[in-house]
């Protein structure tokens, strides 16, 4: 089933094993602490890696804190202890599981297969169990020097709790009327029983929420306008829009806040998954917070001259997983077939610009001193606006081969027509298509080309 | 002690106090939890003070990752708890701590004047006092649904160590030669038994931690090296440099690992602080990964033939202490006195353009439709490139004022001739100068500005 010569064929990503050996290999995702055999789900972001993360932060940043009436914040990971009897999570967060009295293995027993039909040991298939007990998520530990009771404390679950307590400092620090927003980007932690999928359910990951405030009986209508706003992020940042679908969530499926809720869901290669979840949280959290804290949390809405709890849309995005589905979704292997039958495979992540780790590679085409020095002296130019690779070893096509493997939309050569008319071949990573630019007018080229054909 | 009518005298802040105050009302920093009563040592950053440390990393992060020979990561808190034993930190990372019998109160043996020159309780004045016991700093937790020895692991209190266990798959995926460095920003943790002043010292904070791995014998060049580079750092971005210095450890300062270090001090309201260290931590942690992992982390070295544990030179600076200098060395006071000898304080941020949390402030002269529908455009066009602020209520001299507060460089009026000319007037922060833009070309001369008249 191959095509005939000459013709490319394009083969999508098929297994996440392809994407983790790509990670490692060249610098995106590392096994975290892999020189003592690895942290059980823990992942290190690499040289390339980071430099993508941090861009899916900054496009989901500036998305949202440069709209009208946003605001971010960045709240810390340790919070008083009753922010999360508030929150339920101290009484709700948790798992059943189940202890077999013989092997000691300890296991869900809400979704252990053999537990489930036949009341028995997932390890020793022994009879000898204990009843499920819940198991708290969340990570303890102590604040102070006195490891007792009182100086317990929690590593937040979700960045959310930290937006509802700055509630009223945001609200009357930015001036803003309701409706507003806060947005926030930071760590979170979790002790899943099962972690698993490469980087899509880690124990410590990074979330992307926003909590938008709303008066009561808006609510449905902001529901509606930030699932667009949302659906329409990743229309912008290039997402093939077949992988993505919006799954809403059924009565039993409901948090017990939620009034409404719908997943963002990616057709990652194990299947649809949630990506982001969209939730119609109520007046839930903020009456919570007035409760435990005995603070009045109560808008004054002028235009009316009414009091309210206001209610939140919440839009909650896993930055790992979108990191994740950016990185599935650009994969693309382009077959082209040689004289002899043989397979040629170009490997291209076809990311949108603005996400790849490296903007431009800065390759001199042959070692001659001359080219060199001069690829140098471009890439500190470059260098001064955007991320840049220079190489210059191997042929220029394994060069670009190289490229086009991370995602680098161009690749730029210094050849020995450079050393006379100043100016630079540019080459397109995803048509291949190849300009002269004067150097003098590179960056600007490039900051332009990122914002207009992409 | 005032100056005649007219002339601006210039007062420096005198107290952290007053940048407390600043940073809750004007939306810098809160208190965590505050609705609880506050969380000991921890802080949040609101709506200009996320945007503001945002700034922060970002410049580090660009200054690090984009010279040559230097690559990014951003590796998990949660590591193997093998890497603390290795570190050093499991044995020797802890203050002593003494318990008062009779009042239950514990505290520093090392720095508590009453029991050092007593013997006394600090609280209860007793002296049934218990001997000196070393307290670990670091937090700890379990991993997993089983709570025992075997699960206990800790949140980092460095993101070093970090760099060296992602040593190799740096070097090897970036394809880089000796010498070359990583860089990171991250939250660490150390349970701190006297946290303080403010952002200052706190048990959660977040680290710029670069480490440069070098060949052994020219590491006191490249020590001399990073020093100059991390000063040059400071001066671009517009530090008062009288109020920074570098303080060399003396034998009995350097940690266990440290061949020579050097701490950047800034001038605090406090007094002198470390700001930065600058370390020479010779083969120390390498060698220690390398005997605890049985891993071998030698160098080759293509162009003398030989193999060996690369020397690091390691920059660590706190993004929260950086984040508080910056604001402290930015704060001033313009007094001038009007007729009656009445002082007129104008209060300035007088921050870096790129550090600033807003860009420009957009005020349309009255609260006319016509100019605000136009003010609200503007808004949006600049919103594309930057951080921007749409302020229409109270009179124009007030609304100047707070923009120069929170150190906004660019405030932008729409007035009625806008609607004619389709130009703006600029207002520059510092030199209160004016400049007539037209609306087409002000995202370009705000870019323009930002890099070239600061």
């Amino acid at each position: 089933m191959t095509a005939p010569n000459g013709t490319v064929t394009v083969r999508r990503l098929k297994d996440l094993a392809t994407l983790v050996s790509l990670s490692k290999r060249r610098g995106f995702v590392f096994q975290s602490s892999e020189v003592y055999g690895g942290l059980n789900s823990c992942w290190d972001y690499g040289p390339l890696g980071s430099a993508m993360k941090y861009n899916v932060k900054r496009i989901w940043w500036n998305a949202m804190t440069r709209r009208p009436n946003m605001c971010g914040i960045d709240a810390a990971i340790l919070m008083h202890p009753m922010v999360w009897k508030a929150s339920g999570h101290v009484d709700g967060f948790s798992d059943p599981l189940v202890d077999c009295k013989d092997c000691k293995t300890r296991f869900r027993a809400d979704n252990t297969d053999s537990y489930i039909n036949k009341k028995q040991c997932p390890t020793c298939g022994g009879k000898n169990l204990s009843e499920p007990r819940q198991f708290n998520l969340m990570f303890k530990t102590h604040m102070g020097p006195v490891e007792d009771q009182g100086s317990v404390i929690y590593l937040r679950p979700e960045t959310a709790q930290g937006h509802y307590v700055n509630f009223q400092n945001c609200q009357v620090t930015t001036r803003y009327k309701i409706p507003f927003g806060i947005a926030a980007i930071g760590k979170s932690f979790r002790n899943e029983i099962t972690p698993g999928n490469f980087i899509f359910r880690t124990r410590e990951f990074e979330q992307m929420e926003m909590q938008f405030f709303v008066k009561p009986g808006t609510d449905e209508k902001w529901f509606n306008d930030w699932k667009e706003i949302r659906w329409s992020f990743y229309k912008k940042y290039g997402m093939n829009m077949a992988n993505l679908r919006f799954h809403p969530h059924g009565p039993t499926e409901l948090a017990h806040y939620a009034k409404a809720a719908e997943d963002v869901q990616y057709l990652f290669p194990m299947g649809w998954s949630e990506l982001e979840g969209v939730h119609n949280r109520s007046d839930f959290d903020l009456t919570q917070h007035s409760k435990f804290s005995g603070k009045n949390l109560e808008y004054f809405d002028e235009a009316s001259k009414e009091k309210y709890i206001p209610y939140v849309i919440e839009t909650a995005v896993g930055c790992d997983r979108l990191f994740l589905a950016f990185m599935c979704d650009a994969y693309r292997e382009e077959v082209t077939l040689d004289e002899k039958g043989q397979e040629d495979v170009r490997v291209v992540l076809g990311l949108h610009p603005e996400i790849s780790p490296v903007k431009v590679a800065v390759l001199p085409l042959s070692k001659k001193d001359e080219l060199c020095n001069l690829g140098e002296k471009l890439r500190d130019q470059l260098a001064e606006d955007f991320e840049v690779q220079y190489d210059e070893s191997a042929s220029i096509g394994k060069r670009y081969r190289r490229q086009d493997e991370i995602g680098t939309p161009y690749c730029v050569t210094v050849d020995f027509d450079t050393l006379n008319d100043q100016a630079v071949t540019v080459r397109h990573r995803d048509t291949m298509k190849q300009d002269r630019v004067a150097i003098s007018a590179l960056n600007e080229y490039v900051r332009k080309g990122m914002k207009e054909s992409f």
